[in-house]
């Protein structure tokens, strides 16, 4: 559900793209699942992308991203994979100026020590520190955005990472289900702390490497359009996917495949 | 991983009987899950513990007993399979004063109708009324048990339902995943209400079952012996089960098998 806010940002930059969305409703979350399972799930999902003739893939999940990355690229060559952990430790060591990276993430994605080599295969000077969030997930998909309940949350994860000195002067949100309680994270981190949203940057170096390639489209409409699929229910993917695309989604657009098969 | 409260129960109950558990890991939580992937899903789990030669399964999870219960039932006959729907609306039923019984789910369940109509099939004059707490679900595989987040979360859930009159007098903890949180829930609803918890009441309907189909076991030792199965991770399988089963849980003892094949 959470790649919806890489392809909120990835629609508003590149507003004459076509985009083709699956979400992997049937087996979410992929959070809390071994780097086996992870890699298993994400090759059969951007399969059935691939299928669909684009010309680009993005994993639009932190944990996948973290995991899977490699062996995708491998298996999908030539096609182009873009994740998302690459982008947000560039941006968090072009932020930081404490060189103290706090990154939050899923439990899969805190294990599988993405964002802590990636960073530091930039500047091995950083000092990295990481914290599953898992339960910002479920928070996320039930909507609690501003809740009280998720600024609780928020403080028994970061209150005392963000004590300091030496506080972090950057936080990565490291799952994209992350930026829609950005507003509850920042109140319990202060205003003084930098926050990397990887939907973001992502999106930033989609249009990058679009460019690069001489991929890009020019002479779409100027609203991107979008597809849908999803591999269980699609009326809770249009309820909830909303919540992260930012916009509601017509159940009628959503349809459903089975990857199992 | 809740279905660990049921086992939990089951063990206490029925020390002499030798337990197979299986947790589908790979793709939990069913809650949020349409009713024909949990069924594909359980009948794939239940499959398994047929192969392993068990006397009879029990689907300590609501969501699977919810929607897949009728379906379990034929595929594995001469096999009989309870689930945790049927006692615990029974324990309500027999709990209720005024009438009024409230159930805490997950999604699933919860847009299932099994209670209300299992509670209505026993007495027609029944006030039943659901919530979905999916974010209970994430709280109780933190470990979070009693922190201020889950109060606070059971006040955003139950707050307004409490407040009565006419509260309900009784609440089912309709999701394995729950009795864990019992003490946070309690701070919220107050002293007076009966909670049922369908771990508990399951076991009391397998023990009866076994005794009137006589396949009970006189002869075994003063401790449950137990076998885990998961299909993911048996680190986070032993880790997060240890909340649910109230006893650590050694990583030799959980089998990792794959339903995908």
């Amino acid at each position: 559900m959470g790649g919806l806010t890489v392809l909120r940002a990835l629609a508003a930059r590149l507003p004459n793209e076509a985009f083709v969305y699956l979400g992997d409703t049937a087996r979410l979350p992929y959070g809390t699942k071994s780097a086996e399972t992870v890699q298993a799930y994400a090759l059969q999902a951007t399969r059935h992308l691939i299928a669909e003739g684009v010309k680009m893939v993005v994993v639009a999940c932190n944990t996948a991203s973290a995991v899977a990355l490699d062996p995708l690229a491998k298996a999908l060559a030539p096609v182009p994979v873009i994740g998302v952990i690459e982008p947000g430790a560039r941006a968090a060591v072009a932020a930081t100026r404490n060189r103290r990276i706090a990154v939050i993430a899923t439990e899969g994605t805190v294990k599988g020590e993405a964002y802590p080599s990636a960073i530091r295969a930039l500047r091995d000077d950083m000092d990295v520190v990481q914290r599953p969030c898992q339960v910002f997930v479920a928070l996320a998909e039930e909507g609690w955005t501003e809740s009280d309940v998720t600024v609780a949350a928020a403080e028994l994860y970061l209150g005392s990472l963000f004590e300091g000195p030496p506080a972090p002067d950057t936080i990565v949100l490291g799952c994209t289900h992350f930026p829609v309680l950005a507003a509850a994270i920042r109140q319990v981190i202060g205003d003084d702390v930098t926050m990397v949203d990887s939907a973001e940057t992502t999106a930033a170096a989609v249009a990058d490497a679009l460019a690069a390639k001489g991929m890009g489209n020019d002479n779409g409409g100027s609203d991107a359009s979008m597809r849908f699929f999803a591999t269980d229910s699609p009326e809770r993917f249009a309820r909830v996917g909303a919540i992260f695309l930012g916009r509601p989604i017509d159940v009628a657009d959503v349809e459903l495949i089975d990857l199992r098969s």
